[in-house]
Protein backbone atom coordinates (compact mmCIF):
# COMPACT_ATOMS: atom_id res chain seq x y z
CA UNK A 1 0.00 0.00 0.00
CA UNK A 2 2.88 2.27 0.29
CA UNK A 3 5.94 2.09 -1.33
CA UNK A 4 9.02 4.60 -0.54
CA UNK A 5 10.38 6.78 -3.42
CA UNK A 6 13.35 9.42 -4.19
CA UNK A 7 11.90 12.13 -4.31
CA UNK A 8 14.09 13.24 -7.76
CA UNK A 9 12.37 11.02 -9.69
CA UNK A 10 9.52 12.93 -8.69
CA UNK A 11 11.12 16.77 -8.81
CA UNK A 12 9.33 17.52 -12.58
CA UNK A 13 5.80 16.24 -10.87
CA UNK A 14 5.26 18.41 -8.48
CA UNK A 15 6.93 21.30 -10.06
CA UNK A 16 3.82 20.77 -12.53
CA UNK A 17 0.94 20.49 -10.29
CA UNK A 18 2.38 22.99 -7.83
CA UNK A 19 1.63 25.34 -10.74
CA UNK A 20 -1.35 23.35 -12.35
CA UNK A 21 -3.69 23.43 -9.78
CA UNK A 22 -1.84 23.06 -6.38
CA UNK A 23 -0.53 20.77 -3.75
CA UNK A 24 -2.35 20.04 -0.34
CA UNK A 25 -0.42 21.72 2.53
CA UNK A 26 -1.40 19.79 5.44
CA UNK A 27 -0.63 20.91 9.11
CA UNK A 28 -1.90 19.85 12.90
CA UNK A 29 -3.95 21.40 15.31
CA UNK A 30 -7.05 20.91 17.66
CA UNK A 31 -8.11 19.32 13.86
CA UNK A 32 -6.32 19.16 11.07
CA UNK A 33 -6.24 21.84 7.99
CA UNK A 34 -4.84 21.78 4.66
CA UNK A 35 -4.44 24.30 2.62
CA UNK A 36 -4.03 24.51 -1.35
CA UNK A 37 -0.54 25.99 -1.98
CA UNK A 38 0.72 27.32 -5.98
CA UNK A 39 4.22 28.39 -5.01
CA UNK A 40 7.28 26.80 -3.27
CA UNK A 41 9.39 23.95 -4.66
CA UNK A 42 12.09 21.23 -3.32
CA UNK A 43 15.45 22.90 -3.07
CA UNK A 44 18.51 21.44 -0.82
CA UNK A 45 20.23 23.37 1.98
CA UNK A 46 22.87 22.18 4.86
CA UNK A 47 23.46 19.09 2.89
CA UNK A 48 18.71 18.50 3.61
CA UNK A 49 16.47 17.89 0.97
CA UNK A 50 14.35 21.15 1.89
CA UNK A 51 10.46 21.70 0.88
CA UNK A 52 9.88 25.34 0.98
CA UNK A 53 6.51 26.08 1.29
CA UNK A 54 4.81 30.06 1.97
CA UNK A 55 1.86 30.66 3.95
CA UNK A 56 0.66 34.45 4.47
CA UNK A 57 0.70 35.62 8.33
CA UNK A 58 -3.16 35.69 7.55
CA UNK A 59 -3.69 32.37 6.94
CA UNK A 60 -5.03 29.66 9.63
CA UNK A 61 -2.24 27.35 9.00
CA UNK A 62 0.07 30.47 9.78
CA UNK A 63 -0.41 29.98 13.27
CA UNK A 64 -0.75 26.16 13.31
CA UNK A 65 2.72 25.77 11.52
CA UNK A 66 4.02 27.97 14.23
CA UNK A 67 2.84 25.41 16.95
CA UNK A 68 3.23 22.34 15.11
CA UNK A 69 6.73 22.82 13.24
CA UNK A 70 5.87 20.35 11.06
CA UNK A 71 4.07 19.54 7.62
CA UNK A 72 3.00 17.88 5.04
CA UNK A 73 2.61 18.17 1.37
CA UNK A 74 0.28 15.91 -0.65
CA UNK A 75 0.64 15.49 -4.59
CA UNK A 76 -2.24 14.40 -7.11
CA UNK A 77 -0.68 12.15 -9.64
CA UNK A 78 -3.92 10.66 -11.44
CA UNK A 79 -6.22 11.80 -8.75
CA UNK A 80 -9.09 14.38 -9.76
CA UNK A 81 -9.01 16.23 -6.88
CA UNK A 82 -9.18 20.14 -8.37
CA UNK A 83 -12.67 20.95 -6.90
CA UNK A 84 -11.13 20.04 -3.02
CA UNK A 85 -7.91 21.97 -4.20
CA UNK A 86 -10.08 25.11 -5.24
CA UNK A 87 -11.99 25.00 -2.52
CA UNK A 88 -9.03 24.52 -0.02
CA UNK A 89 -8.00 27.55 -2.11
CA UNK A 90 -10.40 30.08 -1.30
CA UNK A 91 -11.71 29.03 2.28
CA UNK A 92 -10.31 29.00 5.53
CA UNK A 93 -9.55 26.49 8.03
CA UNK A 94 -11.28 28.62 11.17
CA UNK A 95 -14.78 28.49 9.36
CA UNK A 96 -14.71 24.92 8.05
CA UNK A 97 -13.10 21.34 9.24
CA UNK A 98 -12.12 20.88 5.39
CA UNK A 99 -11.32 17.07 6.01
CA UNK A 100 -14.98 16.83 6.78
CA UNK A 101 -16.07 19.30 3.88
CA UNK A 102 -15.26 17.66 1.49
CA UNK A 103 -14.76 14.46 2.48
CA UNK A 104 -11.46 14.25 2.10
CA UNK A 105 -9.65 10.97 4.68
CA UNK A 106 -7.07 11.99 7.00
CA UNK A 107 -4.62 9.56 6.64
CA UNK A 108 -2.08 9.66 9.81
CA UNK A 109 1.53 10.25 8.78
CA UNK A 110 3.88 7.55 9.08
CA UNK A 111 7.10 9.48 10.42
CA UNK A 112 5.84 13.00 11.90
CA UNK A 113 2.24 13.37 13.64
CA UNK A 114 0.93 15.55 11.09
CA UNK A 115 -1.67 13.97 8.27
CA UNK A 116 -1.44 13.43 5.03
CA UNK A 117 -4.27 13.79 1.82
CA UNK A 118 -5.02 10.43 1.80
CA UNK A 119 -6.94 11.56 -1.67
CA UNK A 120 -3.16 11.70 -3.69
CA UNK A 121 -0.83 9.63 -4.23
CA UNK A 122 2.91 11.10 -3.73
CA UNK A 123 3.05 12.61 0.00
CA UNK A 124 5.88 14.28 1.83
CA UNK A 125 6.73 14.43 5.61
CA UNK A 126 8.94 17.59 6.34
CA UNK A 127 10.15 18.64 9.66
CA UNK A 128 10.50 22.30 9.96
CA UNK A 129 14.07 23.90 10.27
CA UNK A 130 14.49 27.51 9.75
CA UNK A 131 11.95 30.13 8.24
CA UNK A 132 11.60 33.36 6.34
CA UNK A 133 9.78 36.17 7.35
CA UNK A 134 9.38 37.83 4.09
CA UNK A 135 11.38 41.81 4.25
CA UNK A 136 9.36 43.71 1.75
CA UNK A 137 12.20 46.35 1.39
CA UNK A 138 14.62 43.40 -0.58
CA UNK A 139 11.43 42.65 -2.68
CA UNK A 140 10.94 44.46 -6.25
CA UNK A 141 8.16 46.72 -6.75
CA UNK A 142 6.69 45.06 -8.89
CA UNK A 143 5.60 42.11 -7.06
CA UNK A 144 5.15 43.63 -4.00
CA UNK A 145 2.42 45.68 -5.76
CA UNK A 146 0.90 42.76 -7.26
CA UNK A 147 0.70 40.14 -4.17
CA UNK A 148 1.05 42.41 -1.09
CA UNK A 149 0.61 43.45 1.94
CA UNK A 150 -0.02 40.39 3.83
CA UNK A 151 3.45 38.73 3.75
CA UNK A 152 4.69 35.41 3.32
CA UNK A 153 6.65 33.57 5.71
CA UNK A 154 9.04 30.80 3.78
CA UNK A 155 8.78 27.53 5.92
CA UNK A 156 11.96 25.15 5.16
CA UNK A 157 10.50 22.08 5.61
CA UNK A 158 13.36 18.94 6.19
CA UNK A 159 11.79 16.24 3.59
CA UNK A 160 12.04 13.14 6.48
CA UNK A 161 9.80 10.92 4.50
CA UNK A 162 8.29 10.63 0.66
CA UNK A 163 6.15 7.79 -0.51
CA UNK A 164 3.72 7.31 -2.88
CA UNK A 165 0.02 5.60 -1.30
CA UNK A 166 -2.71 4.05 -3.50
CA UNK A 167 -5.55 6.54 -2.77
CA UNK A 168 -7.82 3.78 -3.07
CA UNK A 169 -7.06 1.80 -0.36
CA UNK A 170 -9.01 4.52 1.90
CA UNK B 1 24.64 25.43 -31.13
CA UNK B 2 22.33 26.95 -28.62
CA UNK B 3 18.86 24.78 -27.89
CA UNK B 4 16.11 26.22 -25.77
CA UNK B 5 14.50 23.65 -23.17
CA UNK B 6 12.07 23.53 -20.27
CA UNK B 7 13.59 23.24 -17.47
CA UNK B 8 11.37 21.41 -15.72
CA UNK B 9 12.80 18.61 -17.49
CA UNK B 10 15.94 18.92 -15.76
CA UNK B 11 15.05 19.88 -12.36
CA UNK B 12 16.17 16.02 -11.31
CA UNK B 13 19.39 16.35 -13.12
CA UNK B 14 20.25 20.05 -11.59
CA UNK B 15 19.33 18.78 -8.11
CA UNK B 16 21.22 15.29 -8.66
CA UNK B 17 24.51 17.83 -9.91
CA UNK B 18 24.07 20.38 -6.79
CA UNK B 19 24.42 17.94 -4.87
CA UNK B 20 26.67 15.96 -6.61
CA UNK B 21 30.04 17.94 -7.19
CA UNK B 22 28.25 21.83 -7.39
CA UNK B 23 27.13 23.81 -10.31
CA UNK B 24 28.57 26.89 -10.83
CA UNK B 25 27.38 30.08 -10.16
CA UNK B 26 28.30 33.10 -12.40
CA UNK B 27 28.22 37.41 -11.40
CA UNK B 28 29.59 40.36 -13.36
CA UNK B 29 32.24 42.55 -12.17
CA UNK B 30 35.07 44.24 -12.80
CA UNK B 31 36.43 40.86 -13.72
CA UNK B 32 33.62 37.92 -14.09
CA UNK B 33 33.41 35.69 -11.35
CA UNK B 34 32.10 31.67 -10.50
CA UNK B 35 32.04 30.15 -7.34
CA UNK B 36 30.62 26.51 -7.25
CA UNK B 37 26.97 26.14 -5.15
CA UNK B 38 26.28 22.95 -3.59
CA UNK B 39 23.06 24.04 -2.08
CA UNK B 40 19.71 26.23 -3.39
CA UNK B 41 17.00 25.15 -6.48
CA UNK B 42 14.61 25.86 -8.67
CA UNK B 43 11.01 26.84 -7.12
CA UNK B 44 8.28 28.91 -7.94
CA UNK B 45 7.40 32.00 -6.52
CA UNK B 46 5.06 35.00 -7.81
CA UNK B 47 3.86 33.05 -10.33
CA UNK B 48 7.48 32.92 -12.05
CA UNK B 49 9.95 30.21 -11.92
CA UNK B 50 12.69 30.84 -9.69
CA UNK B 51 16.27 29.45 -9.20
CA UNK B 52 16.95 30.46 -4.74
CA UNK B 53 21.03 30.47 -4.54
CA UNK B 54 22.28 31.08 -1.11
CA UNK B 55 25.89 32.97 -0.98
CA UNK B 56 27.47 33.66 2.26
CA UNK B 57 28.58 37.80 2.83
CA UNK B 58 31.85 37.08 3.57
CA UNK B 59 32.07 35.55 -0.29
CA UNK B 60 33.47 38.03 -3.14
CA UNK B 61 30.58 37.25 -4.99
CA UNK B 62 28.55 38.74 -2.38
CA UNK B 63 29.55 41.86 -3.33
CA UNK B 64 29.42 41.51 -6.78
CA UNK B 65 25.54 39.72 -6.88
CA UNK B 66 24.64 43.02 -4.62
CA UNK B 67 25.86 45.58 -7.20
CA UNK B 68 24.72 43.09 -10.24
CA UNK B 69 21.00 42.13 -9.25
CA UNK B 70 21.34 39.12 -11.54
CA UNK B 71 23.49 35.68 -12.12
CA UNK B 72 23.72 32.68 -14.52
CA UNK B 73 23.82 29.11 -13.32
CA UNK B 74 25.53 26.17 -15.16
CA UNK B 75 24.96 22.94 -14.70
CA UNK B 76 27.75 20.15 -16.34
CA UNK B 77 25.63 17.15 -17.59
CA UNK B 78 28.31 15.14 -19.23
CA UNK B 79 31.43 17.63 -19.22
CA UNK B 80 34.26 16.46 -16.85
CA UNK B 81 34.99 20.02 -14.82
CA UNK B 82 35.13 18.17 -11.24
CA UNK B 83 38.61 19.46 -10.52
CA UNK B 84 36.99 23.27 -11.67
CA UNK B 85 34.24 22.84 -9.27
CA UNK B 86 36.39 21.70 -5.92
CA UNK B 87 38.91 24.66 -7.39
CA UNK B 88 36.07 27.30 -7.46
CA UNK B 89 34.36 25.77 -4.10
CA UNK B 90 38.02 26.82 -2.36
CA UNK B 91 39.40 29.53 -3.83
CA UNK B 92 38.24 33.34 -4.07
CA UNK B 93 37.64 35.59 -6.69
CA UNK B 94 39.40 38.35 -4.67
CA UNK B 95 42.60 36.14 -5.16
CA UNK B 96 42.27 34.75 -8.62
CA UNK B 97 41.00 35.13 -12.29
CA UNK B 98 39.19 32.42 -12.17
CA UNK B 99 38.02 31.88 -15.59
CA UNK B 100 41.77 32.41 -16.65
CA UNK B 101 43.79 30.19 -13.92
CA UNK B 102 41.09 27.27 -15.02
CA UNK B 103 40.85 27.96 -18.45
CA UNK B 104 37.17 28.32 -18.42
CA UNK B 105 35.42 29.97 -21.02
CA UNK B 106 33.17 33.05 -20.07
CA UNK B 107 30.45 33.02 -23.06
CA UNK B 108 28.38 35.85 -22.95
CA UNK B 109 24.76 35.10 -21.57
CA UNK B 110 21.93 35.59 -24.30
CA UNK B 111 19.37 37.52 -22.17
CA UNK B 112 21.42 39.58 -19.11
CA UNK B 113 24.86 41.12 -19.22
CA UNK B 114 26.41 38.15 -17.13
CA UNK B 115 28.31 35.28 -18.83
CA UNK B 116 28.34 31.67 -18.78
CA UNK B 117 30.45 28.49 -17.97
CA UNK B 118 31.29 27.58 -21.51
CA UNK B 119 32.51 24.06 -20.86
CA UNK B 120 28.84 23.27 -19.35
CA UNK B 121 25.82 21.98 -21.45
CA UNK B 122 22.79 23.29 -19.25
CA UNK B 123 22.62 26.91 -18.32
CA UNK B 124 19.93 29.23 -16.41
CA UNK B 125 19.77 33.18 -16.76
CA UNK B 126 18.54 34.90 -13.87
CA UNK B 127 17.24 37.83 -12.85
CA UNK B 128 17.04 38.81 -8.72
CA UNK B 129 13.84 39.61 -7.95
CA UNK B 130 13.96 39.09 -4.10
CA UNK B 131 16.58 38.25 -1.65
CA UNK B 132 16.51 37.34 2.22
CA UNK B 133 19.02 37.64 4.75
CA UNK B 134 19.37 35.25 7.23
CA UNK B 135 17.89 35.16 10.56
CA UNK B 136 19.92 32.83 12.57
CA UNK B 137 16.95 32.97 15.38
CA UNK B 138 14.80 30.96 13.02
CA UNK B 139 16.94 28.22 12.67
CA UNK B 140 17.28 25.04 14.33
CA UNK B 141 20.18 25.04 16.31
CA UNK B 142 22.11 21.90 15.57
CA UNK B 143 22.28 23.71 11.59
CA UNK B 144 23.56 26.58 13.22
CA UNK B 145 25.85 25.39 14.99
CA UNK B 146 27.76 23.26 12.00
CA UNK B 147 27.62 25.62 9.29
CA UNK B 148 27.77 29.05 10.92
CA UNK B 149 28.41 32.07 11.33
CA UNK B 150 28.92 33.56 8.05
CA UNK B 151 25.20 33.33 7.58
CA UNK B 152 23.71 32.53 3.75
CA UNK B 153 21.74 35.58 1.51
CA UNK B 154 19.25 33.33 -0.18
CA UNK B 155 18.97 35.25 -3.82
CA UNK B 156 15.88 34.73 -5.33
CA UNK B 157 16.75 34.83 -9.42
CA UNK B 158 13.79 34.99 -11.96
CA UNK B 159 14.78 32.52 -14.65
CA UNK B 160 14.51 34.64 -17.90
CA UNK B 161 16.55 31.89 -19.89
CA UNK B 162 17.28 28.37 -19.90
CA UNK B 163 19.41 26.66 -22.53
CA UNK B 164 21.48 24.06 -23.49
CA UNK B 165 24.90 24.61 -25.00
CA UNK B 166 27.40 22.64 -26.93
CA UNK B 167 30.63 22.69 -24.60
CA UNK B 168 32.64 21.93 -28.03
CA UNK B 169 31.57 24.84 -29.48
CA UNK B 170 33.73 27.25 -27.92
Amino acid sequence: MYKDVQFEKYMDTVYNRLTNGGLFLTVKGSRPNTMTIGWGGITHFWGRAIFIVPVRESRHTFGLMEDSREFTVSVPIRADVRDSLNFCGTHSGRDFDKFRELGLTAVPGRRIDTPIVGECELHFECGVVYKETMNPKNLIKKIDDKHYPDYHTMYYGEILDCYLRDPDAQ
